[in-house]
């Protein structure tokens, strides 16, 4: 019989936890996927309560995510997870992970995707070995009209690259928050969040994003790199300046203390022939600006998007759609390939457009490569 | 025992029906409501198909809306559904409604609520002997930021009303393409759709925005309506003076032929002291103007809104939530308002926040009025 | 020898005028026109310290307008005006005019051209009997975006025209300014005002924009205005329904008490096939919507705007030009057209697009026929 | 007496030149300043064709500045020029500067101020010799908005200053129009631009704005500049990482071949209480963003603005003011306080606010900063 609704584990996003909110609502938005099992928090306690409000079955609220591995790969296949979906602190993304795919189970992780480059390699290797999917969720990437910009890249609208401008201004660490804010708390921790605050957790979207629109790869970064507010740890701004395979160059900026910004990532990517402008906090809007022609706009929902932009669209056009649907469309299409492979279908090209362990090692890369080069006095540092 | 999840059946929004699918996405997306039956469609291999594609065990596959309320209603109570959406086109609203109501099922309906001003008090006189819970879906006074909108009003912010602009241009009527699209066809249609085609489908969301957040009720209409399209049967365009109870006066246009424009429902409130604006395709934004002050902008998610806006939000600032949330937060607090009473709580003032058959109702009113008021050489129509 | 520059005489504008002012930066801009002479205010001693404060030549500072038109008419022709600018509040408007016209001179006068149609129909009479130029400055019909709307319109881009939507809300009057303001007092004194404030100050601009801009003329209007301050003794607020002759409808609101708001004359002309918009706050940019296909950006500079778009244009795309740059088309258009005569040339296209007299008749039938509309309880009134 | 209006000589800017109609129409706005001679193109016909189309008397038409600076000198007090505007190529701005300090005019000079920073010393040495005015055309800080901006930094609203980001892409050079556009061929052309096209055309002006509204000063660069088009003959495209002297970074990133661009200046400073940000194409709004308050947006010709963005408006709130009004208010500014010490009076703080040779000489110092910069490993180079 057709499998047509997929069961999710998920590992961290216990009650108060903001990610984890977010990608069960992601989860269950196109009604494919129900959260079957969960290890939801490293406090016991919290784990039960958390699972008792999600009404999970009992016995499938576990107590740590060994235990759900575990059990989980011993029920019978129609009712064991299909996959899990981990949405612990940095510190703690690679160990379920890994656990997971020796277990046989495909995993979804929030990005970046590990604490280290090393791990990301270990996962990478991992995931090869065993054909296993691995998701990583850089949410930017899919929105519908970030698709319609790659394509029109891709169908050489924009002619030869020059130019990419990526920023992702954040105000919301302009304060020493750390006390009063868990997810302040553990991001700007080395202990927690990794090498890097600003460019680990905001940086690497910016990266992925330029790469994803543009097509193109960074190949060196010249990275100024600080610590604004005092009393933090971990680096809240930064500025880099970007090399790319063909010769363009670019900006890349982020920042968690430009005061007043909430969410602001915004990408312009320019060609020979046109320009294009896309903005997180108007997402349904793409700006394409010629050189001696009208800018035109083009917008979430219309007729005359490509298939890729219409895929990942659920409303007509004037009907806004915002992160969750966005957050949404990775899980739509994780899953849907997952399904497509138990129902023995070739996935299409559609479905198979979510980042993966190659995304998650990249921005690893990035991350290491850009503190790297903040901490050196040569211009430029190679990725 | 606590009950946390509710179950929902479904009358209407079988497959490809845009509709029924987001009620759908918008009942799930916060985790306490569960599709558990349907009668997904007049035609019963239709029916059957849409219910297998949503994984719907199959005695609970409903041929008709009759037979799904009387086998639910013998189901014992753990397992029958809570609440039934109805999601067909208005001419099919009140008999299932009133079914439903009738076995004891509380009822969420499309708007306009009904077919006729009649069938409305019907519905009400029907809620009022039962004491069960009929909710409205309109959609758009759902947004944080129209509570916020509301919440300034009432706290004074802009001083006495005198001036309401509101406006709804779409054009996805500008040619004659009932034909080719189902929605449009009983959306025109005098016998599916009812008196009204523009008015009906949402000049009737601009009136009751209006309304929810001035405070303040329409007491007369001066109505221009006209078919514009060759061809059509019911009006596609519309432009109204309003009057107000507290002396305000104001203008409603709302159009489906305004070439080029999307779903640019409008509102702008001007009191004695400052106005403000709402424009649902940027729907996180709201415009407070000042006479001689700054113009001051309100964000989504942001930590200085008031606690209704907050309670109707689930990301932080930046992170844009859009019309499906919207959606769910009708979905959220009318099943948080029948949970706390299956739980023998007192429902808060924030789940009680949700269209009822009293806001269904006024709008069968407007549209009787507008209507007579369209035919009528007098200026002014009371309301 | 050829004639380059013009003289110009002014009457009214004395220090402190804010109107005044804009005319002589609006006449200087272009290097065309040079201020000669000027019976600046019915205050002799101010008269005097204006024209002093202006560096006019002492035998040319007027006390009052009569003495004004006698002795530049005696003057040579090589050094008299060639025309006169009157900027003084409505009532004064007819009698400088008439006698302006009377001794020969050419006249460029405010909107509302006169007190009353009756004055309108004088004055019409007068110029087709002299032959002499008359202009008013409706100035918001001078933007180059505003000519290239207009040109897409006759170009039949937007197809039939359906629905036109014009709004000018301000919100300088929300207080009961009069005794403060000199501005605010004549304006709404009907002694000096005339029989509106609300539509003869700004409706009129709007009604000129909407026909200007679809080429369509108004044939009824439906009223509601009212005295929305208290202590007022004109109406401040108005909305108006629309009928076209090409059976087009429409709305037009203006108000001078929707708070926060600065001088937000807004148009929206929708088409079979487009609409467009364009917006005088950001009077650089013009929208074009298109059915199904991405919406364009048109923008004041760039090299495909129609030609008269780019005859009155000054700069390079993206070196905004505001107000007195459309104020200066005027001048420079009307002063163009009487040099052309003077030399003896053939007034192109170009420069013989400003509003002239007949514009300013409409005007003031528009006003006459809203006002009367406004007391009607019949829907329309014919225009 | 009292003088009132001052004479203007000009260099350059004859027939078809862009710069200098917006000069002259810059210096005329106001009714302070009148041209009453000129040397106006190099080529000694097309002088004499330019001078008789301005109506400058025939005796005052010069072949070349030479000429110009000696007669000028030997007319009398009350007929000759009180100063001269240079609006020639860069590599023409020095010589006719200097010569004309030597015989005592004052003078008002093109940005980028001199083809070198040697020729900047040697000028600024000579203005502090001679105690006459030389003020640089830094257009942008003379917009209203950007003196509200400076003022707000000043107050102390934003707090200490972290983050400067100042962008301005334009996109006309996107191709090698340097044969057909006289205005691209000097840009790019060694010999006539000098060192630097995009940075010394465009990125001077970001420079200047920077440190304006900031009131810090630049103190280290870190630039990546590029010959984008092939064939061109100076950078084109260039980004560049900026610390400041209060330990602040940035970015300034400035483009000639931003395909679709018009001249997209725009900046955001941001403190650690808040954030401003400005964009010239929208001169008229500044962006206030506040941590945890709603942001606010002020707007030209408000009444709630500071002295001395009030003293560069012209027009009520509303009415746009541009390009030409900015460039004014320097004209007015300079004339001003010429003026005032030709009167004897001490010029007020705000006539006084133009750019002088200090900010010519600084943005020569950028320049050449700049360049040295793109052309090293290093990563920093000192400012």
């Amino acid at each position: 019989m057709e499998i047509r609704k997929l069961r999710m584990g998920m590992v961290g996003g216990g009650k108060n936890a903001f990610i984890g909110a977010v990608h069960r609502m992601a989860a269950s938005m196109d009604g494919q996927i129900e959260l079957c099992c969960g290890a939801l928090s490293s406090d016991p306690v919290k784990a039960k309560e958390s699972g008792e409000l999600l009404s999970l079955p009992p016995h499938r609220i576990y107590s740590n995510f060994q235990e759900m591995m575990v059990h989980e790969s011993e029920l019978p296949a129609d009712e064991r997870m299909h996959f899990v979906s981990i949405v612990t602190p940095n510190v703690a993304h690679f160990e379920p992970a890994m656990l997971a795919l020796e277990h046989g189970f495909h995993v979804i992780l929030e990005k970046p995707m590990t604490f280290s480059l090393k791990e990301a390699e270990l996962l990478q290797k991992k995931v090869n070995e065993t054909g296993l999917l691995l998701g990583v969720t850089y949410t930017y990437s899919a929105y519908p009209m970030v698709k319609q910009a790659r394509q029109l890249v891709q169908d050489g609208k924009l002619g030869h690259i020059r130019k990419i401008m990526v920023e992702y201004p954040q105000g919301w660490l302009s304060t020493l928050i750390e006390e009063k804010s868990a997810l302040a708390a553990w991001r700007t921790d080395p202990e927690r969040g990794g090498l890097s605050s600003c460019m680990g957790d905001i940086g690497t979207h910016a990266a992925h994003l330029a790469e994803y629109i543009s097509g193109i790869k960074i190949t060196k970064v010249c990275a100024d790199l600080r610590i604004v507010v005092e009393g933090r740890r971990l680096e809240d701004d930064g500025n880099v300046l970007l090399g790319f395979e063909n010769g363009a160059t670019g900006v890349l900026s982020a920042s968690q203390v430009a005061a007043g910004e909430e969410n602001a990532l915004k990408i312009r990517v320019y060609g020979e022939k046109a320009g294009l402008e896309w903005n997180q906090q108007d997402p349904n809007t793409l700006l394409l600006k010629w050189l001696n022609e009208p800018a035109q706009t083009y917008r979430a929902g219309q007729s005359y998007l490509c298939p890729m932009a219409q895929h990942n669209t659920r409303l007509p056009a004037g009907h806004p759609e915002g992160y969750i649907e966005a957050f949404a469309n990775i899980y739509k299409n994780f899953a849907s390939t997952i399904r497509a492979k138990l129902n023995g279908v070739q996935p299409s090209e559609a479905i198979l457009d979510f980042p993966t362990v190659n995304d998650g090692m990249r921005g690893m890369k990035f991350i290491e490569t850009v503190i790297a080069s903040g901490q050196s006095d040569q211009k430029w540092t190679m990725m």
